[in-house]
């Protein structure tokens, strides 16, 4: 990357935590430099589930409250040739909300300003809600909400709801009316997911809209959840693709104010502000 | 059974739905009949899952509301020797609460008079509450609660927090607190489920109490929204064992009027009631 967070080369891999557990997290790095051309000694910012436990090393999580722009002070180097180092995760270390993230924390440094005051989203597996006060993180928030789509989807009756492999994401009106339902009746998540089932049992809707149904459930029931704690408010979200454009109609239909950023350009300019914190504007 | 409903010979099996539709259901009902020395012709009524469509012969739904002391009226006969019955289902075929059930109508049926006025709960895998006015079935809603229980716990990131075969109802500290953080916040769910996990992950919960806690906050989303739908009221819970116990304690806990029955016993009763209406108090 330039000093900017401009990708000046790129390798991706389909190289996972189990991958990387297993082989080794050195030979994964050394194989994608190399891919990349790169000289001898560049040195090399990590962020995510490699500084978690059973990761490559441990970068202790910061607690909350935490300054994002500090949050290059806590990287670790690992035990390997040249300069490498692995940036924390954040901990909310509170018994009555404890919450954790590793790698979010990266992309909300890149997509806000020292002094940003604001609600960011990071939609996904574990989607993520974070209120952030004068660059701050101050608390934050994690649904399952993805997590539970593929879990549901794949393993309780609605097995038979739910097409195999069908896009989640997709704005439709069983979507909408799933979105629906979740805001008219927050509490109602595990009946409404029978309700799923029994509705096509009578007829009443096809298969091929079970996916649309369950993806508007869960994220309504997230969304009505965030809208009982904070109210409509005006929000950053980082997610591309399908689901962050879904996130972002839904969202503005509830009349929030929307303003929404690359997930891989958050993490990019978060990685080169860490870097250029710890190694100066010229590495 | 005796025309009271009381068991006279009994025979278990855990022939299920897949070994009965891939055995045929005449041979499981022959061997059990031949077990109990059963005579020649004896009449044989029947309920639950073996009147689904993937079932022995399928028993239509009958639709709310619908009134219990009827429901041998919606028997169907299957083609085989001797006099085999099934009672049917019961189905809300409403666009907007679409449910079915099949099994608990016949428990129903058991536990309450012909004039009977109130609320039923039946906890279990897919928990049902039951609104019956003058013993008419009106309205019911089904709670994925038990089953939710057993696919988070096993497929998702909780199965690091839940320990594997550890029994979910066990009235506990973590379970009442598990109850307590759903009722507080019925809409959070999904946020829950993940603070399980980071709970333990940063050192404030034992994996020991994972299971209590999720079941608490399981069923107390169910009872929060119970508690949104109907307030709180004077109800029969049909359960049996620590299960029905852990319910009965909970539902006290909030003023519920809880009159306890034994599941069996309730089948038992429901299926003497229907066998009269159909054969006479002589059969």
């Amino acid at each position: 990357m330039s000093a900017g967070g401009e990708a000046i080369a790129e390798s991706r891999g389909a190289e996972g935590m189990l991958h990387c557990v297993g082989n080794g997290f050195a030979p994964v790095l050394r194989h994608h430099l190399a891919r990349l051309g790169a000289p001898d000694g560049l040195p090399v910012l990590i962020c995510g589930m490699a500084g978690a436990r059973q990761g490559w090393r441990e970068a202790p999580y910061l607690k909350t409250p935490t300054r994002l722009e500090a949050l290059h002070e806590g990287a670790i180097r690992v035990d390997a040739p040249g300069d490498i180092r692995i940036l924390p995760g954040i901990a909310q270390a509170r018994a009555d909300r404890p919450d954790v993230m590793r790698g979010e924390e990266t992309q909300l440094l890149g997509v806000t300003e020292p002094d940003f005051t604001g609600l960011v989203c990071i939609p996904g597996t574990h989607s993520k809600w974070i209120g952030i006060e004068q660059g701050h993180v101050v608390e934050f928030s994690t649904y399952m909400t993805g997590e539970l789509f593929s879990v549901v989807s794949q393993h309780s009756i609605l097995a038979h709801a739910v097409e195999k492999d069908s896009p989640s994401a997709v704005d439709s009106g069983p979507f909408r009316e799933g979105f629906a339902a979740a805001l008219a009746s927050p509490s109602g998540l595990t009946a409404s997911l029978f309700r799923l089932r029994a509705s096509q049992l009578l007829g009443f809707e096809q298969r091929a809209d079970g996916a649309a149904r369950l993806s508007g459930l869960l994220i309504g029931t997230e969304i009505a959840d965030v809208l009982h704690r904070y109210g409509v408010a005006s929000l950053r979200l980082i997610g591309a693709g399908p689901l962050g454009r879904l996130y972002e109609a839904a969202l503005k239909a509830q009349d929030f104010d929307v303003a929404a950023v690359d997930a891989e350009e958050a993490s990019r300019l978060g990685l080169a502000k860490a870097a250029i914190n710890i190694w100066g504007a010229q590495f």
